[in-house]
């Protein structure tokens, strides 16, 4: 009975040792030193090479390291029958939450015109503020948490999903009236999962819904955003900049357009980063859970793909 | 019986406009074209020539044109038995708190890394967050707003005051406690009013009892700060960088020092502009009560200068 972590990318002495501390006798192997394939009950992925699942023969359990599980999903060789959780991490929100507050408020508040001035020594008071309504695209556990701090900040918000949903406090709109949504927004925030549904969300027949000079924030995967489409869109104003935290192919190759555009900030995919403090805990809970057949805690549901 | 409006620096047809939209029948003369002196009752200022207003024998009240009232404090040549008022705004707040909090959350994550990184088209995903505690210099209507707001999000604050304050939910210290405050925080943010007490408070023995790398936001006032000292104190490390919206002089001469260094970033004096909007109808409201001999709103206490 053991436990085998496979994160190729990241460095995962952390986690074996987390994991210890809970619970010192559990056998833990991290790929690529995987010994014994038959003791694997579990499995701690991010993005793991594919197909590998297949030399686990007595895999019951698989834990994504993230709050996303489309590195898992998107493995088409794995079989349906065994469960998929994901974590999910107080601290993972906050993180995620204050990282878009940042770029919400630095659009507002118009930060890189101010930082330009400085340069150019411009002392100019005119028009201190754009007016902002947020749109949050994925009302979920991390988006839903967004909503909720704008409201409390007193901003704007109307957010869109993929279901219908009832008795919220703000504007909802589902996938159907997403020109009417589009058409009240100014600022728009992707916070959806990546599924086959919502694969190329920001494309060219968005962003020309938008209003024009509104402001992008695509803090959740690369492949929601058409990366083609997002420099004509800005070039022809429907898009006034973008802030972007994740990219198709990460880190995002030397020679790509993003870097040098100055409407365009890039981070390292930081909004939000699992903290294995939180993270292994939830693993093990989870692990006794399969091994004693219990339910599991943040079991995400294949058809829906979250 | 009638108002004049003493702003020089600013255009102020639509503060007239807005007085008259509320009452079409009061006389408005604007500073210079004044040509009764003897009907007004009261002055609506920002940054008066100094000793103007001993040319007005019958006035009864003082308004700031915003929520600082140190420009008319500064004229010792005002009778003192004139009662001050001051433009207590939600928008006001609300402007206030949302630059507070974007200078907090850019720190904490680390926008002008980030910035600096892409420039150099670096991807470097180490040490995404600086874990922060936010210290509120001044715990006012506008400081008491920006540490609600911090604890809704969930970030760690502390306060501190030039007077005990009891049953607050956050770690208060007056200011004989400045020192322990200081070790405690590393984001200062001074938000204090300008008085004698607290002109020149940020200064070279306070950065020094700050622990290394803290990061300084300025949105009080300018004299608040001992300009020469903020250079030495980033060049020494006690402080990381600063966010500076106001200056002794405004705008900052075109030779400041502060122009070119990158660990500061300047702002043209925006963090919060009153809103004509909300600002006319206080203005109106107190007029009208000063006519009926009612007490004011939001009336200044002279011996605390706020």
């Amino acid at each position: 009975m053991g436990i085998a972590i496979i994160s190729p990318s990241r460095d995962t002495t952390v986690w074996v040792k987390n994991i210890r501390k809970l619970d010192k006798n559990i056998e833990i192997q991290v790929f690529p030193d995987i010994q014994d394939y038959l003791s694997v009950d579990a499995v701690i992925l991010w993005q793991h090479p594919k197909g590998i699942l297949d030399k686990f023969p007595n895999l019951k359990l698989i834990c994504s390291m993230g709050a996303g599980v489309d590195h898992i999903l998107s493995d088409h060789s794995i079989k349906k029958s065994i469960p998929i959780t994901r974590i999910v991490d107080e601290k993972l929100t906050f993180s995620m939450t204050n990282y878009v507050l940042m770029g919400i408020l630095n659009f507002h508040r118009q930060i890189d015109r101010y930082k330009s001035d400085q340069k150019n020594k411009i002392w100019d008071m005119s028009n201190p503020e754009i007016p902002i309504v947020v749109g949050i695209m994925g009302v979920g556990e991390l988006g839903g948490d967004v909503i909720q701090k704008l409201q409390l900040l007193g901003i704007n918000v109307a957010g869109l999903g993929y279901s219908p949903k009832e008795n919220l406090t703000y504007p909802y709109y589902d996938k159907s009236r997403t020109a009417e949504f589009l058409s009240a927004i100014n600022v728009l925030v992707c916070m959806l999962p990546l599924t086959p549904d919502t694969e190329g969300v920001l494309n060219k027949d968005l962003f020309q819904k938008c209003k024009k000079g509104t402001y992008l924030i695509n803090v959740a995967r690369g492949k929601h955003l058409v990366e083609e489409d997002l420099i004509p869109a800005i070039e022809n104003g429907y898009l006034s900049g973008a802030l972007l935290d994740v990219f198709h192919q990460e880190p995002l190759p030397q020679d790509h357009p993003f870097w040098n555009r100055e409407e365009i900030t890039i981070t390292p995919h930081i909004a939000s980063v699992t903290n294995p403090d939180a993270a292994a805990p939830q693993i093990i809970e989870n692990y006794n859970r399969i091994i004693h057949q219990k339910p599991l805690l943040n079991q995400i549901d294949r058809n829906k793909g979250y």
